[in-house]
């Protein structure tokens, strides 16, 4: 049946969505709308418009407490000249109380004077219609309260119940099932074999759809075998309005999809010309769209934003997506490819009220950096790259409102990074830190492109033995800098638990198989200085260019069966329970421009740096000075 | 008991919140944390860091498909010569697959040649870890995935499983009674009594509650009894996290309420110096807070923003509000009282993209006007008023996105409003039409402040008889203006169905209950030059001082006991089943500069206004003719 399926091959997203468009026939996708109960109907869309069925007010009323009166009888009434009312020219009245003929008009109650058998006194002459809300002044009968395709808001529900709306017909949340496929794949708390896996995009698209207002069902894990794939799909399709098929990683996974798809269904599009989230599938299995999404967590997101989101929208005859797109300005050059619209991670700053976007790693990546970056910043197929200082459109992941209360610091890596994220959102609420690690230089580099508010460093002049100010000044000569003393760390070795292949310093490194840190990172250029100084060359060291990009990234090595050694801080070797063998003490602070020390939220993290909490957690990492913690140097 | 309540009056809205929680003991508001499944956690907020219990990759793996190799036996492969691998000195692999020692790196699929006797070969050296994802690349064992105070996000439920978390600490969802009191609210949809309000506060309330993440009951409705009132608060004070109580709208209600609370529980405050939304009641019943909400919708809104949500984000440790806030410049002056903070609804437009705040109408307002605000402008209570052009915090009602792609009107109110505001969003999906009404003349000044993108107008040049052309002329002296054409519109007299005091026109009008238009609408000049052309004196006119603010709103009055006859456009007669006795035609049309024509949603705009679709509807209102509708007259 192969030879049935005419589909497309890594062509642009823009073709694949129409071909796939064409296939499905955008009409058939809307769902048929359904009356529901307004009370229940929170963010559900219109199906057409909504006209008030009643006016509210129901008839006119009073705006005021007071009396209502007919206005033609209190004129001359003034100041001077009180005017008393008789019993029956007038009516006690409170707000919200319908107002008959013959009044016409209400005095407030502050305004008349009881007078005697039941009289009262006026001294101000009532203007027609004066304090009285006319009928349908704020709702009318056959007005229009809601255009149709409205994503109803709680207000919206208010309005509709006075203009006596009981029922709205929209269209209905659609219905999404996900199949995890991958006979390695295991549940979360399943027993971990050699080579599992544990499932996660199923339930990051899951919890995807409900975002976007559709209801998700998440199949169980089924294993690599076709007719279990093509019977589970079909039963999918049957009883859900999309289904989505979550590829495991290991190879010819897609082919295995596509081949199950294409023998019940017909593939519209396998692969697409975008970079992550190449090996979509598009199809359809009995009139149902069904969509394979890659199996590493940034190209499932990208596939779903840019396949899923979609044809959800189109479900409720609408072309929002879920992802809010902002203008920001580009810090760096970009080069990309013309085989493929790009999507480059970014940290999205909010710079002296410009945003301003960084670019992180690229690749297919992982779950963590979905959690740590801003958004994604788009490079068009038709473009070969960006330059720094170019408009981009970024795809947000957070708020705007967040990024803006948010101190971006990108530098060397320090366990303190975690501990101080944690606590600046709690003891100084609204508040957060975003961190990108690239080592003690490429942060120094990131702040002098405004990337980043901070940037950890930890970088020893060999001339003067001092820590991080030669360099600042060295890199930023003529401007305006400060340093937030940070903490003194202790570096050394880290070796396997009781320290089996007995390492004792620099010198035993050439006998093991070691892990190092990337270039850049202030650790590696302390190894560098090390071996120099202990004259070993860099040539004899097994592993001295395999890269762990963290502290504890490379402690996870030194602890697996691949490595025997590495280097980084005592508190990574607490952590992951490995032997230590110290090499030294250094400095890291916090370079940051003098202009943005009284800036809001980096005044709450020097105050974290100081406050007690923050030192406890020091204190049971372990490996940490804290004598200075907080203290401002201006770096003139 | 009431000398127990020592209630602060009228105190800011800075003193009110600061009385109300030394009285809850913000400690004592946050909820007991709960463990929950990391795949029903979307939306909640973590309540301590979540650190990683497994790596991610669970141990070193492939990057590739292809074979597994030891490097150090690869070197001096080369393109001119092949290196032949034995069984044994290499392992087929696919992505993910683990990676055992002795094997250190990955050789592509497409870059090995298949051999004899399951040899391979290959034509290039393999450097020591190339293509091999090592273990906890993406996340390493311990490391924090998540600080607390996060809300959970689909991409953290990846990451989440990823490091092997199945559970998480978090806040549960607050839960809020929400109790409806009034003796005069009915249900919607029943039997409606000579002075019943339907009761949608209520509804709107549970609405911004689960909106902003809590669980919210809605009570049946209370009447004004104070046992029942108190034995309702008491019941719901016990089974829930946070009380509200919607008041009626009727005079001495909030009393009332205040009577009940502080008969059970301690009432902090009883009126705040806000505006609108001054009679906010904040006490204490069972240790737990309830919150007396205002009658009038507007005010109700704005009580559960300034004082709700901030209860309910306590309840989850932050201080996070629902509502957006955005900086925006104001179009015009604004003049407010020390004795209060106010809160001014506003149109926000994205002028030339720039946010521009333009006030609407002020006081407590009614159900309509949320739906048709975009936002608040806040007006501090320190201030006396804010100049044009300030830049002022706008609290948003709608998205940043919905409003860059949304033509602001602002003029003279026709039905045909409501069609396009229709028409727009559904034949065109992303653009939006929103429409203040204030008449031609307060339209055109709009337009020339730059707070509206086209300005629906009706003027007619007594000198020339000419439409629109003349007065744009006139106030947009050297600006490059445009004039999009609309529709004919037949204006005339409504009378009340079956015409039974036999009006037949302009002269008939003396001797009738007349309901006129607001001033500055065109339909108010019409008529004023129909009196002057019969000779007529406005003084003559029983109602010329009653307003009605649209068509609509004019044909309910007169539709309602209290009026004989209006001015007005056919439709909105036919609409409510009015008489009516045609007086003229006229020619309604939209200004707009010039250069606005090329924007994406005005052309969207223009569109509408010549699809098939749209004369079909006029048809159907009727009164209409569409001969030029769509064409652009540049005014030059």
């Amino acid at each position: 049946m192969a030879d049935r399926n005419l589909y497309l091959n890594n062509g642009t997203i823009e073709e694949s969505l129409d071909l796939f468009a064409s296939l499905l026939g955008k009409q058939q996708l809307v769902r048929e709308p359904v009356l529901v109960d307004v009370k229940n109907s929170l963010g559900l869309r219109t199906a057409q418009p909504v006209f008030a069925l009643a006016n509210s007010p129901l008839r006119d009323c009073a705006a005021m407490d007071g009396i209502a009166v007919i206005s033609a009888k209190t004129q001359g009434a003034g100041e001077s000249r009180p005017l008393e009312l008789a019993k029956g020219e007038f009516e006690h009245i409170d707000t919200g109380d319908p107002i008959y003929t013959p009044f016409d008009a209400v005095i407030m109650a502050e305004d008349i004077v009881e007078g005697n058998g039941g009289r009262v006194i006026i001294r101000a002459a009532a203007a027609p219609w004066q304090h009285v809300r006319p009928v349908g002044e704020d709702i009318v009968q056959g007005e229009m309260i809601l255009p149709r395709g409205h994503a109803i808001r709680p207000f919206d529900i208010g309005a509709l119940l006075s203009g006596g709306i009981s029922e709205v017909l929209v269209y209905p949340k659609p219905t999404a099932a996900i199949i995890p496929t991958g006979t390695e794949l295991v549940e979360i708390g399943g027993k971990i074999e050699e080579d599992s896996i544990i499932d996660s995009n199923s339930w990051m698209l899951a919890a995807l759809v409900e975002e976007a207002g559709g209801a998700a069902t998440r199949l169980p894990i089924v294993a690599d075998d076709l007719e279990s794939i093509k019977k589970t799909l079909l039963d999918a399709a049957g009883s859900h309005d999309i289904v989505l098929v979550s590829a495991g990683t290991s190879a010819g996974r897609e082919d295995y999809t596509v081949r199950a798809i294409s023998e019940i269904g017909q593939v519209a599009v396998h692969g697409v010309a975008m970079k992550p989230g190449k090996p979509v599938i598009l199809a359809i299995v009995e009139g149902k769209p069904v969509i394979g999404i890659p199996g590493y967590p940034v190209s499932a997101y990208l596939a779903y934003d840019t396949f899923v989101a979609p044809v959800l929208g189109a479900m409720a005859n609408t072309t929002q997506a879920s992802a809010q797109t902002v203008k920001a300005t580009l810090s760096r050059k970009m080069v990309s490819s013309l085989k493929y619209r790009e999507y480059v991670r970014v940290k999205v700053g909010d710079v002296n009220g410009r945003l301003v976007a960084s670019p992180l790693e690229r690749g297919a990546g992982a779950a963590m950096s979905l959690v740590r970056a801003d958004g994604f910043c788009i490079i068009g197929q038709e473009s070969e790259g960006l330059e720094a200082g170019s408009e981009v459109d970024v795809l947000l992941c957070r708020s705007l409102e967040e990024l803006g209360s948010t101190v971006v610091s990108i530098g060397s890596h320090d366990l303190i990074l975690d501990v101080i994220a944690d606590l600046l959102p709690n003891l100084y609420p609204g508040n957060h830190l975003s961190s990108v690690h690239v080592g003690s230089m490429g942060g120094l580099l990131a702040l002098r492109n405004n990337e980043a508010h901070i940037a950890p460093t930890h970088l020893l002049d060999e001339a003067t033995g001092a820590y991080n100010v030669p360099a600042i000044k060295t890199m930023f000569a003529g401007v305006p800098m400060a340093l937030i003393k940070g903490v003194g760390r202790v570096q050394g070795i880290m070796a396997k638990a009781g320290n089996p292949l007995g390492i004792t310093g620099i010198e035993s490194l050439p006998d093991v198989r070691f892990v190092n840190r990337q270039r850049g990172a202030g650790t590696r250029l302390l190894f560098d200085f090390l071996l120099k100084n202990a004259g070993i060359p860099t040539t004899t060291i097994n592993g001295y260019g395999r890269e762990a990009a963290t502290h504890m990234a490379l402690a996870a090595a030194v602890k697996g069966p691949g490595a025997d050694a590495g280097i980084g801080v005592l508190s990574a070797a607490n952590a992951m329970g490995l032997d230590f063998i110290p090499v030294g003490v250094e400095e890291y602070d916090f370079a940051i421009h003098a202009s943005d020390l009284e800036k809001e939220h980096v005044r709450c993290f020097i105050e974290v740096l100081k406050h007690p909490q923050f030192h406890m957690q020091l204190e049971a990492l372990g490996g940490y000075s804290a004598g200075r913690c907080g203290e401002v140097e201006i770096i003139g």
